[in-house]
């Protein structure tokens, strides 16, 4: 695949400081949005600025995310300017000087006006895509989904037009006179790890994990 | 030591869908920020919500974060109201029903207008605690602070005075009468793991990582 360029970044996508580290090929951005699904959703709500954690994922060219029809975050975000920014920690980098100690991460920012699912079938398919995104399979095993349940879930959108990756990775960067410091400088490597699966006390008895469970990764 | 709660919260604190997710004491609070240095912070530019992880600590009651003095963050943020957004992803939480798909967490969200830090002294005093908050003497051991280097960073300040914390922990929570369905339910636990120190292949010869780096611990 090669990669192809999003539309030029406007003035609030284009990374001021540390221009070195800003990327805007899709395939950076989308790798780094389909490695993590915890995502904050920045808005404006009577003036205030509001950041709430939640859980996007991908399809194609865009990005979704849902909530509670009646929640604050679904009801604001409806209607307005949204920042959406995903970022993975991947290291501590500890340099000779304090002034350059740093972290090693990969972060992407996703601005705009963002779009409300309302046809119901369609906001099943992409239900559909949210779970079986986690673990392949699982919406079909799973109690089928209510209309209530359905219209109770608010689901978002936002195209992947104006959007930026920002990564820092490898070992500290220092002046070229500090390495010569007696100092041991490095990184500290920090990552993402699954455990083994809790089943719940009260599963139906002879149930099993699904084997797709296994090869869920994260970050 | 006894738990100590902070002011009542405000409307904007006072989480409105999930109130059984809600902790509003200290100790929560303070746990989950010592826990995970990396932060959101959203704040108004030019009336967009712009949200820019960064990283935090915490000493007493305030938190505090870093930059360029220069940079866009620090200088939109320094004039207005912030929304910083710490979260802790702990697991997939796969219930019997796509609507009961959770993840467990732990959140914070703080509010406020920031201070900055102006006076030197107190900006190097500040700098040393984020520096050993990660590794503990790690400032005494570093090329010391430069007068250029302590101007160029920005710190600013928030009171923990308006903050709020939402958890999720256990198993999923399903309709009483899905509990008999044949579906594997549990939890998948997910966490923040630290790898093997990688040495910067420009080290002075002789260096050793410093003992306490084998303590850090993050999440």
């Amino acid at each position: 695949m090669h990669q192809t360029a999003l539309a030029a970044p406007s003035s609030r996508t284009r990374v001021n400081r540390y221009r070195w580290l800003a990327h805007y090929d899709k395939d950076t951005i989308y790798a780094i949005l389909d490695a993590m699904p915890v995502a904050n959703v920045g808005y404006v709500h009577e003036g205030q600025p509001i950041v709430t954690p939640t859980l996007q994922w991908r399809e194609g060219d865009r990005i979704y995310w849902h909530g509670a029809t009646h929640g604050r975050m679904m009801k604001a975000t409806g209607e307005a300017e949204v920042c959406l920014t995903v970022s993975i920690l991947d290291g501590l980098v500890l340099a000779r000087a304090a002034y350059n100690f740093n972290i090693n991460h990969r972060s992407v920012m996703v601005f705009g006006r963002p779009e409300a699912v309302v046809e119901p079938d369609e906001k099943v398919r992409l239900l559909k895509r949210f779970v079986d995104g986690y673990v392949p399979g699982q919406w079909d095993r799973l109690r089928p989904v209510t209309e209530q349940e359905v219209a109770a879930t608010a689901i978002l959108s936002l195209p992947l037009t104006e959007a930026s990756a920002k990564l820092r990775v490898g070992p500290p960067e220092d002046n070229e006179e500090d390495y010569a410091f007696k100092v041991w400088a490095g990184v500290l490597p920090i990552g993402l790890t699954v455990g083994v699966p809790v089943p719940d006390p009260r599963n139906a008895e002879g149930v099993e994990p699904p084997a797709s469970l296994a090869s869920f990764r994260i970050g």
